[in-house]
């Protein structure tokens, strides 16, 4: 592998001085980009494009033949892993995930096992082909599903407002959730020790539901898994360090738990308050955000003022990876975007010279 | 008026000494009540419900009569007061609220007014009923939805999921929206002023968006004008103390903002650890919540199990009124709803007696 040639993102997330603050975006290799929704269309389904990884590889690429963006992240899905284990993950156009065999009852919980990781091989070798075609222009970032957050689409069988049967599983039977959480925490940590032998530079846990959840069920049930994940992973077998990332949406509340579980940084919502984010937890963590992606679809001054102020807000200590508060939404303007990126480069140098 | 009989809600919220903590329950007349359905096909539809003084009277009392609840709650709408000012506020079956005419630019919130309170009389008639029927039994919340919780729908012209329009305003339009909330919470004041006058005991501000802005636009365009509602009200004509509860959905990480708002009373969604919430805000306010109204479709053992860490999260200290962290849903079976309240009364007497 060519060495990196922009290791800017990496060196935020250990908390190392960089000239300006590194910036990429949640779905940014999405359906705001026409490329992308044509390249989706080539490959029939959105499941297609994501087990296809010639196509993977594409549309990874996309927004960075676009956009100065400082690392790339495997376009795939959080839902692949419940997949490999047998539960038929799908997608009908214009709506959600669904799978065809739900987790419904104890027994079925009892049968789940740590998926045969050759289930997985298309994940691992987009990652190869992707970090072939990036040849170190940045870096490359891995990603999972939380274990709570996989648990909550393998017991509804798809999305839901409210995920009701989990959380009154975590209320009634929480031994049974407790198994299936720490059941998938050793899932995703073979997964993602696959994507890091296969060349992923830093990883991710996206922990989208957690932020449903009761205070103490959120520290049971989905952030103790995600330390577990963490603590299991192994060295790449190059010695490489490979920072993770974690993000729950809606974890505010709960930041100081969350920048205790390993992860050398932490992903922040938009409703956060980057500044006072900082303060809390110090020089513990990193922190990446958490700009409202909501901004994306205002004017290009709007965006750019916007921008500016959580460049401001993260101040100029080491330690920001600039990124949205959640994923970018397909009516963005890519003009925006640009807009975006642009404004982050300029105003951290400026921040750190002293203006 | 007769004096009332059972005051131990109204003193809880004043963080006076209690016997035992005070239990209601937010939309504890609604559909998982059969009589509450039956009532409704009588009336024909939701609105008609809200809008016939005679049946919501009926509609409010129903609960009461089946559980030893603490207090009552008017049977209303949020959406009262820009169905008021002419939007025309409808309910589609099985959907959620529409507005006729969504306020869709500058010039339209520009026309806006105040809105007679002629408009409402039939929620004061309603109040005066209540108030008839009960007799003294327990006190009356009356209920406004908030500021920006109201101009969520005024703009988007019905529910969503993430009310894009209107947090794209907060960012683009920050003096629009700031003009829109503003009058919105000079309707309110003058509609919870009426409510007072027409006997309410308490009143509560429903705040079920805020939690959607990012910080600075929570205090801005949701606190800020829930401060601006509550210190504008007037005292009640005969002197009674009516004391105030907010409650933000998703404001868990504002809490101590919100504890300085002007409200005796903090409500708090089941996400918010209830124990670490009273050591944040002391003695400054009183605390209503918090049990995730999921715990209610689960089996008694478990409710009564739940309900009573609730108690115990609350501690010994006056203050605390118990409540859900959400409306009760549909789903749940009423028995479960007697559990609950019959465990709130017996477990905070054994707590006060030193148990």
């Amino acid at each position: 592998m060519p060495p990196l040639q922009n290791d800017v993102f990496l060196r935020a997330l250990r908390r190392e001085p960089t000239p300006y603050t590194p910036v990429w975006l949640m779905r940014q290799a999405g359906r705001y980009l026409p490329e992308y929704n044509a390249t989706r269309a080539k490959a029939g389904s959105f499941l297609a494009l994501a087990k296809t990884p010639s196509l993977a590889t594409e549309v990874t690429l996309q927004p960075l033949d676009r956009f100065p963006l400082d690392a790339a992240i495997l376009f795939s899905d959080i839902l692949t892993v419940p997949d490999a284990m047998g539960l038929g993950l799908s997608f009908a156009e214009g709506e959600g995930p669904r799978f065809e065999r739900p987790v419904a009852d104890e027994s079925s919980i009892a049968r789940l096992e740590v998926p045969d990781m050759a289930n997985l091989r298309y994940v691992f070798d987009a990652i190869r082909e992707i970090k072939r075609s990036l040849a170190g222009r940045v870096p490359l970032i891995g990603f999972a599903g939380s274990p709570f957050t996989l648990a909550c689409y393998m017991i509804e069988g798809a999305g839901s407002s409210d995920f009701a049967t989990v959380r009154r599983m975590a209320h009634g039977r929480p031994d049974l959730l407790q198994r299936l959480v720490a059941l998938n925490a050793r899932a995703v940590s073979a997964y993602l020790d696959e994507q890091i032998r296969a060349g992923v530079d830093a990883v991710m846990l996206f922990d989208t539901w957690g932020g449903l959840l009761t205070t103490g069920g959120y520290l049971a049930h989905s952030l103790d898994p995600m330390r577990a994940v963490l603590s299991a992973l192994h060295p790449a077998p190059d010695g490489r360090s490979v920072p993770a990332i974690v993000f729950t949406k809606g974890g505010g509340q709960w930041l100081d738990a969350i920048a205790t579980c390993g992860a050398q940084c932490v992903g922040l919502d938009w409703t956060v308050d980057l500044a006072a984010a900082r303060k809390r937890v110090g020089e513990r963590v990193a922190l990446q955000g958490n700009l409202d992606p909501i901004v994306l679809l205002a004017d290009a001054a709007t965006v750019a003022r916007e921008a500016a102020a959580v460049v401001r807000a993260a101040g100029p200590l080491p330690g920001h990876v600039f990124n949205l508060g959640h994923g970018i939404v397909p009516a963005t303007p890519p003009d925006n975007v640009a807009v975006l990126v642009e404004t982050v480069h300029r105003e951290s140098r400026a921040l750190r010279a002293g203006h």
